[in-house]
């Protein structure tokens, strides 16, 4: 008997039809001889109506309570789906993130794991009964308030239950077949992924591909968690996340996918001194604010003028917080300017491959020129090649990397659903 | 210092505007120098929108999961007046039901308080914070389930917290300005009442008032808790339920008021064998379906057939299912046939002061039948008269009643507020 976690998310569940239609789902996983433990998120639109009311009622909302309330959406989310399930004559329970032993941090909308406790889940499977779990909720270790687990927080939690009660398989389903090799709306011709690596699955999230979160996908990997990505509205196989297959599988085209992410923005620090130290100092302040860079380049130095300019991305909802943190100190550091773009787009290549295959850079540059598309800055890791662009080039960008690398599939496969929520 | 705990029902926090308007009376109540606890029920129709979506799910769901759905609401509610409170300036904390301590058996759907351990309640009003508790929601004993209190549980559970808390007073805030001397829907002139004692009050629910529920004043007398009635909408002083108050008081009118009840449903057996012990097996029957009787009449045995009738009143609701038990011991009991009627009213007149007015009875069973109005049973307490009429003829009752007892004001004076919810 395997144990098989299954997450749904909120346009799975979107309505009762939505929740009757998961509900048999899950009762022919357990049929089929497995014990099933369901996360679930809220109904559609709900956690973005939550807070709405949060909003009419005060501008600024204590974390807290903001948690206390989103909660609310997995709450009746979870209930309704165990009925449904009831219905068709097979126990389930439903359990929230509290209930279930999700134990975080306090940092309320942005709570970490800390640990998992999952006593009542593995009782409920014991007799027999399908355990329904509240996604994106926890508790707090000290103070006992609930908390949320910020985005991509169900995700997250159904591979943390997965890991705490070593289940053989963490099933995510969504509105999509699964992971593909580009964007189906950008790329009509994007394959679907049969299987990749934790590692390549990783770097698709990081830029910009959203059907996996970035730390589901870092929890799965550290316990080894095979991640299985399905649509709920289809019985396609989908797209399975597991430990490196290089070399195991020669088959494997050695580049996984192009990914694109048009949430950044660019600042440039114009005319910072080139002495030592005033680069630490740029991004000591922007780490006092708490932001998250992605890329950084520093121009060589002038030598004419003994200033240089550095360039970095970081998320453009950051973009207000960075800039005011750093025209605070423009006088200590006395550099010129700050320039701001939000404007920009970045165009990633992704592939266990590259690493063994230095032509690959070459390649997607060249790909990416033949569509007339300026290059302003790049970074790389082993199994990634990012390329940041004008925001209006992404589509060609990505459309002609797509091509070179031979991504293309003999005809259009992708089908996206999802016109039921968000 | 005074600890007060303050109850709002759903038509007063029915949307952002009435969480703000009740935040603003909470934080009030605070600057006034006071311990301030909140008791909230859902906002508005969310109660029965859960329900509804349950329905469209499942036609007979789990009571476990229908209390985890529906606690969804005072979640919501909650969570939003602690931010309106912040909003104000004050700390506010929510808590659930469990969180609050609130401890019950496991009957979901209509669970009873065991116990209330307020330790954190307790904890946020020493750090100077307002403690905003979900309403009809509680966590059962043994199997740490959430559980629900039935019809009147927020107002059962704020009075629970006041008694756990030793509040010195328990403020039930609706949409009327307190306990009338009639429903001023159908009286008019009807008037508002200062005090009432707790065995008033407890008759004035048990007959049809539904201002308070007969819970929260059962549980308010055992343990002393002068509740206070109010409503949300207006600064009018309400009616304060409290220790007894005859003979203390020499002003006092003898009779509070006039209630009425359109719920229940009137079943006469007829042609009982008049055996000893049929009777007691009817009513056994009717016990086994956890059926609860109202009034019950047996009629003078007719000598010639050795045959009676018996009749009894019982919520509307439990009316199919006391049929279809009865007519399953037809054969066995050897009665002759059922009659159901659910088109009756119950007429009650209310006053401490009947004990020692044998007049009483008199003057209301002649103003009843001034308005033309048959009597169908009659019941009796030592501060009450019922009597079973026509459901059309409940009205003309209630108003003959009333100006009999010169409970009619100089001037129409009731307002009834309540346009935003329920």
């Amino acid at each position: 008997m395997a144990l098989v976690v299954q997450k749904y998310g909120g346009s799975s569940v979107a309505d009762a039809e939505g929740v009757k239609r998961v509900a048999q789902r899950i009762v022919a996983t357990k049929k089929a001889g497995n014990d099933v433990v369901v996360v679930v998120s809220a109904m559609g639109d709900t956690t973005d109506e939550l807070i709405d009311l949060a909003e009419q009622v005060s501008p600024l909302p204590p974390g807290r309570e903001l948690d206390m309330l989103l909660t609310a959406g997995e709450r009746i989310s979870m209930a309704l789906l165990a009925m449904a399930i009831a219905n068709l004559g097979h126990e389930a329970r439903s359990f929230t993130g509290s209930q279930a032993g999700v134990i975080t941090d306090g940092s309320h909308g942005k709570a970490r794991i800390i640990d998992v406790t999952p006593g009542r889940i593995r009782s409920a499977l014991d007799e027999g009964a399908i355990a329904i779990v509240a996604g994106f909720q926890g508790v707090s270790q000290n103070s006992k308030d609930i908390t949320t687990l910020g985005r991509g927080g169900s995700d997250t939690t159904a591979v943390a239950l997965a890991a705490a009660l070593s289940a053989d398989v963490c099933e995510i389903y969504t509105d999509v077949d699964g992971v593909f090799t580009a964007d189906p709306r950008i790329v009509p011709t994007a394959r679907q992924i049969p299987r990749i690596s934790y590692e390549e699955m990783l770097e698709m999230a990081a830029c910009g591909a959203k059907i996996l979160h970035l730390r589901c996908v870092e929890y799965a990997r550290r316990y080894a968690i095979p991640i299985h990505v399905r649509s709920s509205f289809s019985q396609r196989e989908g797209t399975r996340v597991i430990e490196s297959i290089e070399g195991t599988d020669m088959e494997q085209a050695i580049i996984s996918g192009v990914a694109h992410d048009r949430s950044e923005a660019k600042i440039t620090v114009v005319g910072v001194p080139d002495k030592v130290g005033e680069a630490a100092t740029i991004f000591t302040v922007l780490a006092d604010a708490e932001i998250n860079l992605d890329m950084i380049v520093q121009n060589v130095s002038a030598a004419s003028t003994g200033r240089t300019d550095i360039s970095f991305t970081l998320p453009a909802t950051d973009g207000q917080t960075a800039m005011s943190a750093l025209n605070k100190v423009k006088e200590r550091i006395g550099f010129e300017s700050l320039r701001y773009d939000d404007r920009i787009g970045k165009v990633s290549l992704i592939g266990a491959g590259m690493r063994s295959h230095p032509g690959v850079t070459a390649k997607f540059f060249s790909a990416i020129a033949e569509a007339g598309v300026n290059i302003e800055m790049i970074s790389t890791s082993e199994i990634r090649i990012s390329v940041v662009v004008d925001g209006d080039d992404v589509d060609a960008a990505v459309a002609s990397a797509h091509r070179a690398f031979d991504l293309d599939a003999e005809q259009v496969e992708a089908v996206v659903y999802g016109g039921t929520g968000r």
